[in-house]
This record gives structure tokens, C-alpha cells and sequence, in this order.
């Protein structure tokens, strides 16, 4: 049984998602905006949960729960609500105090127990929740909980981004239709290990637990965490993936895997496209290297240079700061065997300056920028190394003057 | 005897500089704008020559045997020959013979050796040194060669860089003047362990190399290693320290290590404020850390912030990323017990908001912006962690669509 056996395809939208989830989004006044921004995800009983957190030293005091709960549970947690708005971090004692006013209540509404759920926030730090809005608006989440409320959970989790992300896929396995479903949130303030970020995955193949964590870290270190908008990290990054429904049989450990992929990586890259300003999406691909992580770091180090950034806002193919990006990744390599393509063109052979047209891959870049076609706007870089045979990508995106503009006048 | 005893005070450029150097500085053409761009120091037989080089993978050739002369060498170099224009770095091996065209025709001009020379270069990457012009502009540069040609060698290093960097301090010890000396240059792609900067220091106190050694890699982790405009690292980065004259007794070496130090922070915080498009200088003080390597490792992340940047540049007091930037540092503390201030207003008491007027604390640093007084361009932030006794400094800039708009239309 190989891989190729088996084929995902994206869902529309309109149809249902994976068996058992029920999602909600509404608009509980929480933005100035009066857009929605509070969201539930109600998982079926018995469901594995597996999660991954923001790397800072500065966390929201939910962060450390949800994270404590996802540890130690097994088939037990049940709920998570989100919220946008405030980011509920750095508010002292009184950031743990909301999370257990809200989280109890909407465990009474479900007739759960509080501790069987998480909750997640994102927006402004350092400001209270309002809590009480948030709580009283809970019994309208709560009836707004349907198998096909995906896309309103979609739209409450998001606070600056421009587009909504999420993806739907579904694959037949042995008779019996698999689903997989991811929603996320993220624009500004994005880079490797998490960053200002929430993402929920749901999948109605039951896995256990340890394979489960697995599989989501395998994923989350080729799509989350090989992003980069501006190289910043926040305090309330989270991914949470939820598994429910009959044990799938291990043979078919690697049909998931490569679903989870395709759903993380989607959300990803539409996170780095939706960097504050951007104009296109960069995407890198280090070929030849000595492993894979080797490669993701060499390719994270471009995406996040503010000098590769900002030639490649210019449609400008400076390959001189793309190549010095990747010497500053830490990892060794010999620039006499390095190749590097812009788009299609051989730019470096060998180390050594390759005969190219200079203005063709200048007019390359521009025809990437702010495409209307899908997927018609990814910048393509690619390094071979030529030292190994690993390969690694990272996604990333160009850095406008918008970005400053978005950046030095947010207030809420 | 104390520090205090000792005071250095800044000397007039018109001054001579410490005995025994000389310096030139002439436009041998190598730039499109026929400004300087070809430099001269010539140190007296018998210095000591010490230097710390880009941490890069991709390095220019002559960053590689300029580290290598000075490795094996005490009491040997005698000159530093410096270009501004082309980087001479990835170019192959056309870069290691240019290179050695241009040491051997100054060594034979000024009658010493092709191993006593060393060449530091900067500018456009990837483009050949235009070295018949350089080469045949050799003779002019050693004619200019003069002990008050200081402030001509100043200006042929500089590229972008909108203000000359130099700096100049005298003491005296037991009856004997002691002056150094200070060059640099560098705006954008600065950060922590170098970047595009060249710097060079000349000393008039005699200290064999071991200690000298020592000395001036303390003065780089204090100064050149604590700024950062963009968080890029370059291929050329070099900073090269000289010493010569009558040995100095070792009871006065924290003497000279205060003198270099102020040399080489004035140095980089007058580079930190020439960053690409930058309207102040960004000082950030963290006290209170486990030891001054964690303090100042805080203090980078909030420095080489783009959140963070971009705040400044609007003038908004955002504490959430400030704290935030600070808790990607990799340092462990603990939130609940951090103060913060912005100026001299008090923003957190042990990690909670405290009461102050935010437009102050806005038109604090709206004051500090685009100030024509000199160390009138300050914003200044503390951190004290309140988890140990040490401290450090970081300097950094703030981010503008001044920065964007310069590297993306930047071509030579």
C-alpha cells in the first residue's frame, strides 16, 4: 500500500465537517469593530488532543493551562473556546481569573467540567478582558454550536488579518470517508515557533495520543514553524489538533500524516501571505542539504531578512542579501557549490555568477505581486547547497512601507 | 589607585591623533558619486594589532586573511588598506587576487611586506573590485598619508552612511598623554556580532597582545555586538584595534579599558542612529539580569524588534511589545517581577500596568525625534528583571518606511 494509493481533495466549504465537531462564531462586542469574536469548538466525547505553544518567556496565563491540560489529558478534554479582542496576557492575576469565569460557564452551559476545557485568546496585551460581555454572550455561542458553523468560528478568531483562513479535506480510506478540517489566525508578529498565531485542526481518524502528538509535531515544524512575517513571537501562540472516532489502523498512519501536512502547511502559507503589508508570499526551497532541519533553517533565515524583504518589495533579484541571509543561518556550507534560482532563472552555478537576464527576473517578481489569482503570487527562491541530500522549505513574505504604517499607528 | 582618578576627555579633530599613526583618504573613482573611497592607516613599526570579523558563512575573501595576518601576528602588521564601493566579497577567486593586486602594489609603495597589509572592503556584493583604478590611485593615497589625515580616511569608508563616525579621547597617566582613536562606518545591516561595519581603533599605549586581545573583544560585546538596525549580518564586517608606543604598566589597564570602551560605544551608537531611515537612537538598559550576557541579550531582542521599531517610530509607548520582544530573548523571568519604564516614567511595578499619562510618556519620544542636539535623540527604555545583579546595554533604532524605501530602490 504506498501513499500515491491515496488522494486528498479539497472540500467546499458548505459541506460538512469532520464527524462529531461542532463549531460556533458570534459577535459578543469584544472588537470596536462589532465584528465576531468569540468562537467554540465542541469536540465528541473521548476525543485525543494534542497541542503545541508559544516558545516565549512571557506567556498568557492561559497559554500555561491550556498547555498543562493538553499534557496530562487523555480522551478527556472536551471544548475550547477562543476569543479575539484581547489577548488576556500580561494582566496579572487577573488574566487567570477570566479564563475561570469564562471556562466554568461555558463548561455549566455544556454540562462539562471546567477543566475539560481550554480557552484561547488573541488581540491587544495588557488590557483586561471584558469579561463580562464575553460571559454574558456565552448562551448565544453555545446555540449557535452546528456541525456546518466552521466558517463563523473562522471569522471570530481573526483580529488584523485581511483574509479568513481555513481549509477543509477529505480522502477515502478502506471504504470509509476520512476528514480533516483547520482554521487559523494569524498576520502580523509571525515567525518560527509560533507567534501571534492560534490554529485548530480537527480529524475524525481516531489516533492515540502519543502517535497523535507525533504526527502534530512532525507537521508543525514543516508548516507554523517554518513561517516568518517579521520575526517576532508572541504571547498567546497555539495550535490545537483533536482526533475523535474509530482507531484507524497504523498502516494508514502516513495517509494522515500527509493530510495533517497539506492542512498546516495551507493555513501556514495563507498566514505568511497575509503578513501585515504584504505583497506576495515567499516561498524557499534549500535543497542539498545535510538534513532537513539544516535546510529549514537556511530557508527560514532569507524569509526573515529585512534586506531580502525589502529587494524583493523592490522586484529588485539581489541575490548578494539572499546569499548572505543564508550565511547568517548558522549553518556551514561552502558558497564555491551553492546554486540559487530566482523563479526559473539560474542565478548563482556553482557559487560563480551565471549568465541571466537581469530584467526578466525583475519582471518575475512584479508579476507576483498583489495577484488576484490563487496561488499565482508566491516569489519562488531556490538554494541547492549541494552538501547533503535533505531539502526544507519556509514561507515568508515581502516588507512594505504598509507594514510600518500598520504597525506604528495600531491602537485596537 | 582608582578609575576615578582618570578622566578621558574628547579631543577636537583638529588634534593629532595617537603618535605614531598616520592615515589618507582620497576618491580613487570607485563609487559613482567621485566621493572618497580609498583609505589609508599606517601603524608604527612594532604594533599590536587585534580584530574581530563577521560571524557569517559567506565571508569576502579578505575577511578570511585578514583574520589569519592577525592571528599569527604580534609586532608585524604595519598597514590597513581600506576600500568603500565594491565589497569584494563573492566573486571567487577573483576576490583573493584582487586582493593580493592591491596589497602587494601598497606594501611595495610604502616599502614593507605584501604579509604586513591587510584590506578591508566594502559596498555593492558580488560586483568585482574595480581595481585598475584602485590600483593606479595607490600612489595619491600614500602622498596623503599624514598624521591629521584622520578625518580624509573617515569619509572613504563610508557608503550609505549619512554622518561621519569618528572619535577621538585623550588622558593623561603618570605624565604621559595617552589618546585613541576611532573610525567606523556602517548604517543598514547592523546587528549583533557585526554586520555591513567597518571599524578601527588606534591606541598610543603600548599592551602586548594577549591582554590586547582580551581588552578589545570585552569593548565588542559591550558596544559593537550590543546594536542592531536590522538585524542582518554582513559578509565584510570587520573591526580592527592598533596599539602602539612605550608599554604601559598593567596597573593601568582598566584605564585604557574605559577608553576603549567609550571609543567603541560612541562608535556604535552613532551607527545605530545612522540606521537606514532612523529618526532616533533606541537605548535599552536591562538591569537586574543573572549576569550581564542574559542582560544584554534582553536588551538585543528588544532592540532588533520590528514591533517594537515600529512603535517607536509612531511614538506609542506599546509596553505589550516591549515585554513581549523581551520574553523571546531566550532569558528565563519571571514576568510578575519586572519594572518597566519608558524615560523616566514608571509603565509596570513588578510586571503590573502602574498609573501613569500615557501622552507624556508619547511625547517623550515624540521629543527624541529627528532632534538636531546631539544626544538629544535618545529613547530610553529599562527593564529591571529583579532576578539577579547585573546589567547590560543595548542600542537600536526605530523602524521607518524611510528604511523600506531605501532597500528597496537601492542598486549601487
Amino acid at each position: 500500500m504506498s501513499q500515491s494509493d491515496f488522494k486528498w481533495s479539497l472540500v467546499d466549504e458548505s459541506n460538512v465537517i469532520p464527524n462529531g465537531f461542532h463549531f460556533a462564531g458570534i459577535s459578543a462586542g469584544l472588537k470596536a469593530s462589532n465584528k465576531k469574536d468569540l468562537a467554540l469548538i465542541l469536540a465528541p466525547k473521548g476525543s485525543i488532543f494534542s497541542g503545541m505553544f508559544t516558545q516565549s518567556i512571557v506567556r498568557a496565563s492561559c497559554v500555561d493551562i491550556c498547555e498543562k491540560r493538553i499534557k496530562k489529558s487523555s480522551g478527556f478534554l472536551r471544548a475550547i473556546l477562543i476569543n479575539s479582542g484581547q489577548a488576556n496576557a500580561c494582566t496579572g492575576n487577573l488574566g487567570l481569573k477570566h479564563f475561570q469565569i469564562a471556562t466554568a460557564k461555558i463548561a455549566e452551559l455544556l454540562g462539562i467540567k471546567e477543566e475539560e476545557v481550554l480557552m484561547c485568546s488573541t488581540g491587544v496585551i495588557g488590557v483586561p478582558l471584558e469579561i463580562k460581555k464575553l460571559v454574558k454572550n456565552l448562551p448565544n455561542l453555545v446555540s449557535d454550536l452546528k456541525v456546518n458553523n466552521f466558517q463563523n468560528a473562522a471569522e471570530a478568531i481573526l483580529t488584523t488579518d485581511l483574509t479568513l483562513k481555513k481549509v477543509l479535506i477529505e480522502t477515502i480510506i478502506k471504504g470509509r470517508k476520512i476528514k480533516i478540517a483547520g482554521l487559523a489566525k494569524g498576520s502580523g508578529m509571525i515567525y518560527p515557533n509560533m507567534a501571534t498565531m492560534l490554529a485548530f485542526l480537527t480529524c475524525d481518524a481516531g489516533i492515540e495520543k502519543k502517535e497523535w502528538d507525533k504526527m502534530i509535531s512532525n507537521a508543525v515544524k514543516k508548516s507554523f514553524n517554518a513561517i516568518s512575517v517579521d520575526g517576532e513571537t508572541s504571547t498567546n501562540d497555539s495550535f490545537v489538533a483533536i482526533n475523535a472516532g474509530d482507531k484507524i489502523d497504523k498502516i494508514f498512519f502516513p495517509i494522515i500524516q500527509q493530510g495533517i501536512d497539506i492542512v498546516c502547511q495551507n493555513l501556514a502559507k495563507n498566514i505568511a501571505r497575509d503578513g501585515e503589508g504584504a505583497n506576495c508570499l515567499l516561498e524557499v526551497l534549500v535543497q542539498g542539504a545535510n538534513n532537513s532541519d539544516d535546510a529549514i533553517m537556511v530557508a527560514k533565515s532569507i524569509c526573515n531578512s529585512a534586506l531580502v524583504k525589502t529587494a524583493i518589495h523592490g522586484c529588485d533579484p539581489n541575490w548578494g542579501r539572499i546569499i548572505s541571509a543564508a550565511g547568517n543561518s548558522g549553518v556551514k556550507f561552502n558558497l564555491d557549490d551553492v546554486d540559487l534560482y530566482i523563479g526559473n532563472d539560474h542565478i548563482l552555478k556553482k557559487g560563480k555568477l551565471n549568465q541571466y537576464d537581469s530584467q526578466k527576473v525583475k519582471d518575475y517578481i512584479k508579476s507576483k505581486m498583489n495577484s488576484t489569482y490563487l496561488e499565482n503570487d508566491i516569489v519562488q527562491i531556490m538554494i541547492n547547497l549541494n552538501t547533503g541530500k535533505s531539502k526544507g522549505t519556509a514561507w515568508g513574505c515581502d516588507l512594505s512601507k504598509k507594514y510600518v504604517e500598520i504597525n506604528s499607528e495600531y491602537t485596537t
